[in-house]
């Protein structure tokens, strides 16, 4: 198996138990997560040795965030210790008609967001690994993070390390004309990358690629290539999302390598816990990656984790290796006992 | 925006959390609403004045009442004090083919039903409002709390403000040949009404009326007419439901005015909670009314309000105006953030 | 052991966890209790078979608390089905120097008290048990029930059992004039009881007694051996309690029998649940006397059982034989495990 | 009403609430539940007195347990006290296209399975009842308890009472070669039994009957009626599932008797609580048979009382009689009040 | 009564429930406080019309918050609406040896600290109260609320109102050289003050006094009279507060007026919430001075409301007038029923 | 910092929330705990690089074991996987005078007391740590269990790491004559012991000394020097607890090495948890020791640390190092803000 890495903020998540708004109740579940989080997490379920690179309070809620990294099976020898605050979410279930509500505390002043990260950390952290993983949720944050985030991106390829990239395009985070500010770092970062998350939206709006095609298969198989040859990328994947009424979702997923586009059998299913599926996708893909298994296995086997992980609360996934390939097939199995 | 108001019973709900039984679990989560406590809440957040005319108990249970009705939004200024009960329902939650079951304790008792409505306080709440919604379950309860309805809608009648009647038959408030019982006060109250919520069965069995169409929607067609006509009333609205098996409800709203129908389309939506669904939709009408919306656009805005109200725990909406107008299209958002 | 039955209404305790109050709260535990469930439960578990006479109606909230009472070891063949509501009270616990408070729903209206009580049922209880335990707060309810009350334990008496009568003179039941009133009423059950549950407070004002002494115990000294003359009462029983500011309860039990005062040592105990602990004691004092327990050591017994009963969350006693007799020393023991 | 009982173990259900896993929460809920509990708890709802054979230790488990019996109605006088432990299991509830996993503690040392059952009970609770339930959960645990269950199964048809064996096979508790572990005990069981429950899989595999039918229903069609006839079995009955993507099962319910195959007519369902769903069908079985409800509307029964227990949290069947006709109808109803 | 209001940011406070850590639990319990919330809320509590002076995000969390304070009784149309975050506090519960502890998120991004506040809403609030309420904490934040704060006091002081100011000197949100930093702002806020809460030690520290008396008492007895003097103000209050091992507190409170000293007893009690007892303190010598009750019975009273807040779980305290009045006493009431 | 390690058993805790009995309740709280569990999480919060030796299962439960023992920043790369079933027990909290319960279920059979210990396991252990922690308890399970212990503290012996025993004696675990069952084994683990948790009761009783003195204080000083003599032991600590009946308990630590006794001063504080805080006390006594911490010192920082951990959920101690040494003063903290 291998060294993995990812570099992220972790963040609390406090959410409203059942369905109910923060205007109707007084309790809160919490727990930790992040896109990396997310990711070295299930990376390590699969059997890789994963580390998370960021920043944590010398409080009681960095205590709380670094114990539950370390329940989640991730190793904290390479999470620095400084600043004030933990980024913070609240989150509001939706149901049926009416759509989940996510609430941010201030990001920007967090730990994470407002360290200063020194070359013998992140030079520790590429000799330590085989791969990085990295988000444009980080990138959309300041100066100072987006600066570390290359700065290690960079040290890590050095290192002979691959890197990881998820567009994870948030407009919320971008504001006015996000795309013309998010383009230059986000070209930045594929101009580094190995494996690149993404699907036609991003090459379209944040990359400026024009397209002809009409639906987004076909924009997609347009798009995709174009970038994955402009930047070099050796595999580029994502998925296509239709929510329905009656809380299920419908699923596709893909992979672009070796000049060929794989896809997974679409797929409908029972949604219990939206947020963090993305992560589940992109562990998937990074382990196939990992392991050299097909890309045609490899993309369904991410796509059962994806469905898995809207499956289960919370952000991270719980799904073992073992797991994820039963959910493979379309059998589902009874209670087992 | 408007002075609205309503004349209802304050209830505590007392609910099993999830969905066991009342002799399986110890615990119960509450809240208090009512009919008319749902409607007033609703036009609250829609941005109108909102009263609610109704008497509590100078108890720890009457203060928590008193709590929650402002935590709404409801001013609380024409609240009477005074009795020794609130009235109250437990609930037990169905799921699929088990039906949720309600069970009431004394409301005859309750503060709302034995209070001595003095006419000062009425002359106060007609003068201060536009509009006064009334319910046909406080007609079903006893002549003290009947007669001092009619006395307060004809006082808000006097005074120039807008009269709204819900008919919301209960054939269990009624008992036996309920509907003969129940037949001279609705007539009284339709007599003063100008907007009413109900639909063919009302007319049919409270009032009486006979059709030879066959189908619900039919005999809507031919029998709301003639209510509208004979009491001279401005604008009826209701809806037909269907309960399914798979935990769905499919409704169609409908408004009579200006001489016509006017239906919503067709809607089947995921249930999470029932109760209140019905003046959730009712809000819906009188601010449409109230804001001199197209009809069309009304009974859509009404039907979506009620759709909303059935994905939120407890009885009483909590939707915004731009969260019905949202849920009015047919896309199902992602999780927002 | 003994057959035993007590005559009383089931009460359902909606109990606000914690301490906040019912304005801050949403959630409460339910349980269902009473004086009479209480004091059979509690024989049950010292060994002797056990029932209830009592009314519960046939709705869900009337089976839940059947559910429960036979989950406190109640034998429920003597209870009759009819009516519509069940007795409530709402605990808001206090702390320190806050007290406690209960409020009550419309008790006259419940099943208990408004049930026709037939005397074949009567008939059928008095043949079956060797003792039946009434209660004062009974007798303050309505002429219905007091009726019931009084025929019923004539008839226990007639078929040969003994009575226990447990004073608990409740002032906000009997409101103005309340000794007045309730005077007649105990004096007819003091006329039929075998054994007493009362002080010296109960013989003054309730019985009107008069006394020179000054101090509660020689008051008591002075006038419970009048009240035992003169209603000729084999055991008359009951404590003194001091509450203290820092969650500490004071007690000292007392019996008298034989012409002789027993007296419990004084002790001074931490206070988890106050309600029902004085029908720990009389549950202590009845199994004493149909053990034929030396009363010295029936009155240390009582008083255990009454410390414990403060120990535990819920109305109802909840411990053995075997955990009375080891808390009637003074040793605190550890974890047992 | 008869007489019924059941032989076989308390187990403990220790579930995690919601939808998280062992290694997320650490909160669990628990129940007392069994095959055995479940059947003759449903028949207790049903109206027939209703004993448990089982052993129980003489600790606060072993009380927890008795007293949660109690509560579900069953008569606890044949319930032997002795040995350590209580069955216990973990529950984690599968959502969608995940499925529920069952961990149990060890069940070979609990007080039911070692305990030495004499034949004084045997002989008491054979002497009381009308029919007796067995269940092949129980053949598969050890040779003590084994013989235990042969033994009381002929004291009780020795004293004319019926016996209903549910072959439950359970792969997971007979290890490697299975099947020929548990035949000679499977075939000694239908010897005596007059109710049986099973499906053509258990003839198959179990028995080793052959068929060259195609598809289960037609398989069933071949072996069921010649089990039927070699082990003079009056009633069989089964059901066949299918379980759905969307958290829906679909169910087809069975009855051979008269030399004649009824079936229920396949529904689909939402499922919220799988666990004791097939106990709630042996019990509505069980109900027509003691009954004599002719078999096609006794399987349509037992098919609703199975689908009603798919929709209450817990093992054991909450339904009444009411409940069941009800829910035999394709109407699913509002909320009742 | 009287218009009173405070000025202050309105916290969300997230609890760990019980007695647990971050680290340990994952479930938090959350209300709304502040200083000034606590005040108002009080002030209701005992009659006055109370606003609150604020700012709150247009999200969902502002949104609970607004419902958070209408639910206290708080009118909300003094509150601004604008910014992005709520102010935040995590609480961990000391038992004990164990102090509780503290997290703070970052607040200085707050919507209340970073809102530019204009004339005409401190103009409107000005006009419309008696008495506004103002905190050391809000000193303590930054340039622009500390300019908004003292504004907003002359203002009030303009239009004829009485202004109270809270010394409450929390060090950690002043930093190094705090006393210094501080003094500056704390002497202008003196400069308006009508009523003030303080102690020796904020003369001392703060504002720098000397005094050659030893023990608190002394001190206190030297240097409050020479603010009074200094600041011409009317009435300065305070507590001395020694906190024991064992779960209870030990509280004095004193005023100053008349050029006197009011002392309340000593009393200890136990401690269930520390949170916010000042609070109840200042707006019982508030609700003294205003309704014009004599020193000795406002220091009484305030100390009473002080202990009563200690008892409830929140920030805010809970009391009403009466039940205050009930705790001036010694006397431990039993369970209220 | 050192490398510490124990060797024992993995408990799973399954709690009643608050003070009710397994009985009332229906609801636990879980977490993983166990004397060496407790004492190298400790050790971790102290700075040592802290392994746990055990066994668990690969199953649902033994994930979750392993999560929460990651949490507790205890390293898993020491832990065996097999076998079936994890170690647990119930605990019922005690209230005043009512003594908490603990109910084991079957540890016999647990993964821990059935693995088959392989050398190179206990190989690795050894060479990687510098002590290794025991305990009493472990010894008293089965002879697989006994014998893999004293082959464990053998091997870490002989490659030059200290042993850490606890006596830890549990009369309910060895039965009938169990002083001298547990005799020639305690030896043995004594022989080999550098430190030794104990008092004089179980020199007295386990290994059988005389001592004509009176008094457990006078006894200790004559038979603890014995102890340390006769096996060579470098340090021998432990305490004096007295239980009071409020609540509190009262507590003295001691240290008996370089032929003197030091003894931490006697204290009295309030209790939440009392399980578990022995562990805490060995844990500050082995941190002292490692630290060449003064005795005085030493016993000081274990008696602080074993108080606080009476003031936390749980049986594993949550203090830092910071922590402790501000208990160890007697200043009770306020609120930390």
């Amino acid at each position: 198996m291998s060294k993995t890495a990812a570099f992220g903020e972790v963040m609390m998540r406090l959410e409203v138990p059942g369905y109910g708004t923060l205007s109707q109740d007084n309790q809160l579940k919490y727990s930790f997560s992040g896109s990396g989080v997310n990711v070295v997490s299930a990376l390590a379920r699969y059997g890789h040795e994963s580390y998370l690179v960021t920043t944590l309070p010398d409080n009681p809620l960095g205590e709380a965030a670094l114990a539950h990294l370390r329940k989640l099976g991730i190793a904290t020898s390479l999470v620095n210790r400084g600043g004030k605050y933990v980024g913070m979410y609240f989150l509001e279930h939706g149901f049926g008609a009416r759509p989940g509500r996510v609430t941010y505390t201030d990001r920007l002043g967090s730990s994470f967001n407002t360290a200063a990260y020194d070359g013998s950390l992140f030079n520790k952290a590429a000799q330590q690994v085989d791969l990085m993983h990295f988000c444009g949720i980080t990138l959309a944050m300041n100066d100072n993070v987006r600066d570390a985030m290359k700065r290690l991106a960079r040290e890590v390829k050095r290192c002979g390390g691959q890197i990881v990239f998820d567009c994870n395009y948030r407009p919320s985070l971008w504001g006015d004309d996000g795309y013309e500010k998010a383009r230059p770092h986000y070209k930045e970062m594929l101009e580094l990358a190995d494996i690149v998350l993404m699907n036609e939206r991003d090459a379209l709006h944040i990359l400026g690629l024009k397209t002809s095609a009409q639906g987004r298969a076909d924009q997609l198989k347009d798009v995709i290539p174009q970038v994955a040859k402009q930047y070099q990328i050796r595999t580029i994947a994502g998925t296509h999302r239709q929510i329905n009424g009656d809380n299920t979702h419908t699923l596709t997923g893909y992979v672009y390598g070796n000049d060929d586009f794989y896809f997974a059998r679409e797929r409908t299913f029972s949604v219990y816990d939206r947020v963090g599926a993305g992560d589940a996708f992109a562990s998937g893909i990074i382990h196939g990656v990992l392991q050299a298994i097909p890309y045609q296995q490899t993309v369904e086997f991410a796509s059962a984790a994806a469905i898995l992980a809207h499956t289960v609360p919370g952000d991270t996934p719980m799904a073992s290796d073992d797991d994820v390939l039963t959910a493979m097939t379309d059998h589902i199995g009874d209670v087992e006992r």
